[in-house]
């Protein structure tokens, strides 16, 4: 197998699977989950010096390629491993490309920090240990960011495109999501923004999304 | 001019300058500075709705394409712009394309937030609104990704890489050397990683980069 991807389903490198298997790219996953001790060893640092999940090691024929970051993960395999036809999750004109780069560092930037608090504060902790009012700034804060997706959406909707970079999902759709499914712990913030609950909805319905999920 | 790109140089809005002067590629600069309102206008934020510079609107054949998010724009440039033909900045192998990915996700995600703390606290602010503590406790935070860093560099050079991607500067220099030039006021720090040192000495003298950060 070419494509070995580190990591659990349930962190960040759902990102790189996510994009694998909507693409029917065969891969070996290599469980290592956050916690541990399994992204600290020798071994592990040896592939990502940073010590985080996910990584990606591509082995080609001129030579292992090692990818790490999250989004980076996911830009590449579409990129690396998806044809480029306007069929794949794969940009495939330069609008395509700005919409893949400009939403994945959006999300990273503008989202990500808040949608995680809420996450965590809103259903991944232990009930005794969540802070309500950290999840509640989080949610304020996340209007704005929000705002801008709806008004995206809605954009893109009335000239008869489904998702954020064309009337497909593409990797912009993948990244984001994969943000943006954090929120929904927040059911009543989501419902204000009727154009992002429907779209976040269809993307996380996809079987590659669920498949992708699983993968302890 | 079919490239326009809104910024100034003294601010993130020089990553996709120095790209576009690295290319040679001509393109329209519309002086938007970050303070005094000029991004909160009607019409700035029908090109970004979150109100950041940089943004670039590309006008092609087939439609006006907007980018925003710095290190996207620079990204895009390259890919968009250039010629990857392994003599320019853009990304001319599924490797290089690797590193342009995984180097700048991580700048945001390692380097930028402690980088910009350095600059402020130790520079840009006037001297009695900085709070030393802050920057000391940032240069101690940036010991973890600059040693990440360093040890690349060196493994680059050891294969006679003088680069991040290859041996020639390319796009992930580009992004990576516009944060990490931000720590260039903590000399002490920087001194201890004497790969990145060179590095980004030689990144920061190329003509492209001190005509894109004087652009006004």
């Amino acid at each position: 197998m070419t494509l070995k991807i580190y990591g659990i389903g349930a962190s960040r490198a759902a990102r790189p699977l996510w994009a694998a298997l909507e693409l029917g790219v065969p891969f070996e996953h290599i469980a290592t989950p956050y916690q541990g001790g399994a992204t600290r060893t020798l071994e592990f640092l040896a592939i990502n010096p940073n010590g985080h999940i996910p990584a990606v090691v591509d082995e080609r024929p001129e030579g292992a390629v090692t990818v790490w970051e999250s989004m980076a993960c996911a830009l590449y395999i579409a990129r690396v491993h998806g044809k480029a036809d306007g069929q794949t999750i794969t940009p495939a004109t330069p609008r395509e490309e700005a919409e893949a780069l400009r939403w994945s560092f959006w999300a990273v930037s503008e989202l990500e920090s808040d949608a995680l608090t809420v996450l965590m504060h809103r259903m991944a902790m232990p009930a005794d240990q969540r802070k309500p009012e950290l999840a509640d700034r989080a949610e304020s804060r996340l209007k704005v960011p929000l705002t801008v997706l709806e008004k995206h959406l809605q954009a893109q909707n009335a000239k008869g495109e489904a998702f954020l970079a064309a009337n497909r999902f593409t990797v912009a759709d993948l990244c984001v999501a994969s943000v943006a499914s954090w929120v929904r712990p927040a059911g009543d913030l989501l419902a204000q923004y009727p154009a992002v609950s429907a779209w976040l909805h269809a993307c996380v319905e996809r079987p590659a999304h669920k498949q992708a999920r699983a993968l302890k």
